[in-house]
C-alpha cells in the first residue's frame, strides 16, 4: 500500500491554493485511485505520466507569449550593430514598436526575426542569452521577473505528482530551449522533461569542440496537432494526466484521453489572484 | 557517503563478465568517483547520464542489421498482396534474393521499402508489427531470438549504472519506434529513453480516435553527426558516460567527452563468446 504518501508527513493538505470542490476532488481521487495497489485504477510508476501545457498553464502568457518578449528584446539590444535592421522588415516594426505591423508579418515575419538574432549561434550560446534574460526582465504589467508570474496552484500540483512518483513534462508551443535553462529551477522539472518547438541544429567542430549550431530550419512546432506528435516522440508512451489552457493544448488533451484506464484531462482558468 | 551503493549488497563483482583489467577498473573508478559526495568528480544524481549506442554494442549487428532484416521480412510478408513489387525496383531486389542490387540502390532505395511497407499506418499498429517480429524472428547464424543476441557485459553494465542512479539511455540510429517496443524488457531501460532515428508522424483524427500516422518523411537520422542533434533535442544537457563500437558513435563520444567534469568514454569490440 502506499496510500500514506499521497499527502504530506503531516497529512497536511498537498494543494493548499485550490478550492475545495469538483477539480480538487477529481484530482485527489485520481492520484489516490492510480496509487493505490490494488485499486482498479492502480497505475505502476513508470506509466505514471503527467503533462503540463505552459504558457497562459503554468505562468502568464499576457499581453503577449513571454518568449516574444524575449525576442522582441533580442531584436532591440542587437539593433546597434545592424543599422540595415532599421529599414528591414519585420525588423523595423519591432525597433518602430509597430506592433500591428509586426502581427501582420505572421509567424515567417517571427521566423525572419528568429533568423536574425537567435539563429547562427551555439545552442550553449543560447541557453547563456536566455539566462541573462530570464533573471532580469520584468513583465510589463505585474513588474516582478517572468519566473515570479507563474501559478502557484500548478507548482503545488506538479510538486502532489511528483511527490507521488509521477513524472511531469512541460509540453510547450515555446520553444525547448527558451524553456529548459530555466524549468528545474522554477518548475521543479528537469531539462529533459521539456518538450517544446524546436529549430534544427547542426553538429560542427568549432576550434576542436564539438557545438551544436541553431540553424533557421523549423524542427518541431508543438503546438496544437504538433502536440500529440512531440509527445510521442519523446515519451512514445500514452500520458495519464494532462494539463492545458487553450486551444493549442486541444489535441495534446485527446491524445492522453484517448488511452485506456483511468485519465485525468483538465482545461484550467487562471485568475490573477493565483499567481505566486 | 554513497559508497555502499557501489556493488550489491553482498559486496559481489557488479560487472561478473568483464575481464579483470584497466577497462573494468576504468569503469568501476569512474562510477565510484561520481558517485560518492566529498570526491571532486562527484556528480548529482540529475546529472548521471549515460548513452549506449544499440547495434554491435548492446546487440549484434552482423551480417546485418537486425531492423534491416525486420524490413526484408516484412517486404516479403506483405508481397502476395502486392504483385506489381515483383516488377518494382528495389521491391524485387528483396523478392528475389539479391542484395547487391539493394545495397547499390542505397538509403533512398531502403526509404521505398519503408514507405512500401511500414508508413501509412498508425504508430501503434506499427509497434505491433515490431512486437510480432520481435517475439519471432531467430537470427540467421545463431539461430536464437535476436533479443538473445545481446552482449551479457552491456547488460551488466547497465544495470551497473542504473543501481548507482545513473539514467540510461539508448542513442541508436535505428528507428525508435522499433527499439522502444521491447527495450524495457530486454534492456530495462523505458521508452522514454529511446532515442533513434525517426520518420515523421501526423496527427489524424480515425473514426473519432486520436492517431498518429507514419509520413515516409525522414524526421531524424540519429546516427553520426545526427546522434549530438538527438541527444541534445531529447535530453537536453551533456551526458557524463557515453558507449559504443563505431565510426556511427564518434560523434557522440565527442560531445560526451567535451563537458567539464569526469567522463566515460568507451568503445567496445565484442566477440561472440559475450552474448547472453
Amino acid at each position: 500500500m502506499t496510500t500514506d504518501r499521497h499527502d504530506n508527513a503531516r497529512g497536511a493538505d498537498p494543494l493548499p491554493s485550490w478550492n475545495d470542490g469538483v477539480t480538487k476532488r477529481a484530482i485527489t481521487d485520481f492520484v489516490k485511485n492510480t496509487t493505490t495497489e490494488g485499486n482498479p485504477d492502480y497505475v505502476r510508476v513508470p506509466d505514471r505520466i503527467a503533462l503540463f501545457d505552459n504558457d497562459g498553464t503554468l505562468w502568464v502568457e499576457q499581453p503577449m507569449y513571454t518568449q516574444l518578449a524575449f525576442l522582441l528584446d533580442d531584436v532591440r539590444k542587437l539593433a546597434p550593430q545592424h543599422p540595415e535592421w532599421n529599414t528591414t522588415e519585420p525588423l523595423r516594426f519591432v525597433l518602430e514598436n509597430d506592433l500591428a505591423g509586426l502581427a501582420a508579418a505572421g509567424v515567417p515575419g517571427l521566423m525572419k526575426l528568429l533568423a536574425a538574432t537567435q539563429c547562427g549561434m551555439t545552442t550553449e550560446e543560447f541557453a547563456k542569452t536566455v539566462q541573462a534574460w530570464i533573471e532580469t526582465a520584468r513583465h510589463p504589467k505585474f513588474e516582478r521577473l517572468y519566473t515570479q508570474c507563474v501559478y502557484q496552484p500548478m507548482l503545488e500540483l506538479i510538486e502532489y505528482l511528483s511527490a507521488n512518483d509521477f513524472e511531469v513534462y512541460i509540453v510547450t508551443g515555446g520553444g525547448t530551449e527558451f524553456v529548459r535553462p530555466w524549468a528545474e529551477r522554477v518548475y521543479g522539472v528537469p531539462m529533459r522533461r521539456v518538450v517544446g518547438s524546436s529549430l534544427e541544429t547542426k553538429f560542427e567542430m568549432l576550434a576542436n569542440r564539438p557545438v551544436l549550431i541553431r540553424t533557421p530550419e523549423i524542427n518541431l512546432i508543438d503546438d496544437g496537432n504538433g502536440k500529440p506528435v512531440g509527445i510521442h516522440e519523446f515519451i512514445g508512451q500514452q500520458p495519464i494526466a494532462a494539463f492545458g489552457n487553450s486551444d493549442g493544448d486541444l489535441e495534446m488533451l485527446q491524445w492522453t484521453a484517448s488511452g485506456s484506464g483511468a485519465r485525468l484531462i483538465l482545461l484550467v482558468h487562471h485568475t490573477d489572484s493565483e499567481r505566486e
